[in-house]
């Protein structure tokens, strides 16, 4: 009996790195796979070139933790908003959607997640002692806690407000309610006691 | 006012390269983007050497049309199956499916297409020359046609037909009916017409 035909290996190995990626399965990887090598020089070697770039030239900013290429991201090496707010939030990818909303142009810090007891996550392995540390350099007039608002989020939240309070800084919180566009039969229940209990003012 | 702040123009040009991708939007990008670089050493790296040397070591088998690393692919360099039938698909990626169905185990050939005059394919832009060259070579007992069972497909196929049995050689085309799990309420109408028509012996 002969053997079964299979893809090369060179294409196998392919196949194995791509189904790698989060939500790529066998049938995706196929597809991507033969999409990227049915024109080889134009599909296949710039992608692996700018993963290449990508992985050799990106940095954490050290004073925020956001993506750079130098010593400090661009917001951090901008004057103007350093002397401003610092929003502070788990991940460095947190940072992009809240400077898209345009509405926030200060610097920011990226905790590095939040508390979390049970999975062995304290202070100490969060990017607090450096947020101190901005503090007495910058000495922004107002710190923004913009953490997520599930059990742990807020945990950290209330710790850090506490903490940050007593080195005499400004502290807020991002605001819990409806989201935009949401009507009130999608909403859950902890959403709607949220947005009752932080009801603002009508006029 | 500051700039608005981005992502540093290493990344900017990943998500530009993993935006081409089929079926991968803005945001599907960034998550595979940041996913690769969130370990730089172990995933973007690996990834783009496998482009790389998919990219150099992938070639057509310039027999049948299948994937290989060198000349010939498994099939076709295996002389077992080399005296068996062959099997004529569309595209190489048509191979593998059929092959893995088990139920076939001679050399394949991919014609590149099939007719479709409203889209300027006509005989002489598929691998037929190469096909009739393989006859005289091989002498398959049989030609099993396994076109697609749309309009080009079947036009394709009967084209082939008539000029395979000029040339005195076997020709058969795979069924078409009811696919296999799929209940008589889930069918169209043209499988329940072609299901009829193709109907067998129920003994």
């Amino acid at each position: 009996m002969s053997a079964a035909l299979n893809y090369p290996p060179a294409l196998l190995r392919l196949l194995e790195s791509l189904r790698r990626l989060p939500g790529v399965g066998p049938r995706t990887a196929e597809r991507l796979a033969l999409w990227l090598l049915s024109d080889t020089g134009t599909r296949a070697l710039p992608l692996a070139e700018a993963l290449q770039a990508a992985a050799g030239a990106l940095r954490l900013c050290r004073q925020c933790g956001f993506f750079c290429e130098g010593e400090l991201c661009g917001a951090c090496a901008d004057a103007e908003r350093a002397a401003r707010e610092i929003l502070v939030v788990e991940k460095a990818t947190d940072i992009l959607p809240i400077e898209r909303s345009g509405v926030f142009r200060g610097t920011y810090h990226a905790l590095g997640g939040k508390l979390s007891p049970l999975d062995g996550v304290g202070p100490e392995h969060l990017r607090i002692q450096a947020l101190l540390e901005r503090l007495k350099k910058q000495k922004p007039p107002e710190v923004i806690l913009a953490l997520s608002a599930d059990v742990e989020g807020m945990a950290t939240t209330s710790y850090l407000a506490a903490l940050l309070k007593e080195e005499g800084v400004t502290v807020s919180r991002i605001a819990h309610g409806l989201p935009a566009g949401g009507g009130l039969e999608h909403a859950d229940m902890l959403t709607l006691r949220n947005a009752l209990n932080e009801r603002r003012p009508a006029l």
